[in-house]
């Protein structure tokens, strides 16, 4: 079977963390797995930050409906859209591709994390603008996804699927 | 290294395809990466479409500012979102969450189709409109990524990538 495939059906999201460090080689391929991401035109309309100072951790946190477990992770991630993608792609750059381009870089991140052992939590309840303030964003990134990340402290909660028969036709 | 960071290094887009099919039990692992991907609320407000229909496949290259090679792909997969997903996460949802969850789905796909051999490229260039009426969509579903797949008949056009510096920083 794929190896992927394993490592996808390994994954479940984690909401609780060890407190302890992410080696650097380990965050090396985080990045690596960002970076090389496609993206519209490979634009690379995106950017991301790895926030590892307690404050601001906690501030995110607060920012994101106040879910407290974030702040616990030794690494909390947060991706943003780049609007200067609009130059070339217009509306559709902002509203689709560069929010595309963020997810990707992500989700391939959480597979080289879930490699690792590491665990992590896709989140997008949090206020965009507290955030952009927490992080003192310039005016054309907006966050879009924030992902902790650190070695599991639980047992994951599995969640079922619905099935392949709903979710894909073939024509 | 990582064997994730492994197949995402060697992944680059794809836009010409043997004339050959791909196997049953790959398409079940696409299938598998595409359902197992996490999503809001767990909501999976997604739906996949994988045209082998030669007709089909060509009305959506047309559709798609007329890049023909997408006919030649054996399977041309189409991810909608769900708008109803706003039942639970209103706007946010459909215009952000919602096409988040289609693109790790589509993201995690891309990565298991490269281990097998195949290649793929991530099509965002196409009347949405147009595809909706080719695919007969229900008033709930939106086209929102192309990813035609097969195995390469090119070698890969390689795209440099901005700087770790550029693209991550540190808090």
């Amino acid at each position: 079977m794929s190896k992927v495939l394993e490592i996808i059906k390994k994954r479940h999201s984690i909401r609780a963390y060890q407190n302890k460090e992410i080696p650097e080689n380990i965050l090396k391929d985080i990045e690596s797995a960002l970076i090389l991401a496609p993206s519209a035109g490979n634009l690379q309309a995106r950017k991301f930050y790895f926030v590892k100072d307690r404050k601001i951790k906690i501030e995110i946190a607060r920012a994101s409906l106040s879910q407290m477990f974030i702040a616990e992770a030794p690494v909390v991630i947060v991706g943003c859209t780049d609007s200067s993608i609009q130059h070339r792609y217009g509306e559709r750059g902002v509203k689709l591709y560069s929010i595309q381009d963020v997810a990707i870089s992500v989700s391939f991140a959480m597979l080289v994390a879930e490699e690792y052992g590491l665990g992590t939590v896709w989140i997008g309840a949090f206020n965009e603008k507290e955030v952009s303030q927490i992080l003192n964003l310039s005016e054309n990134l907006r966050p879009v996804v924030i992902l902790p990340m650190g070695y599991p402290d639980e047992e994951p909660y599995l969640t079922d699927r619905r099935s392949k028969k709903e979710l894909i036709e073939y024509i």
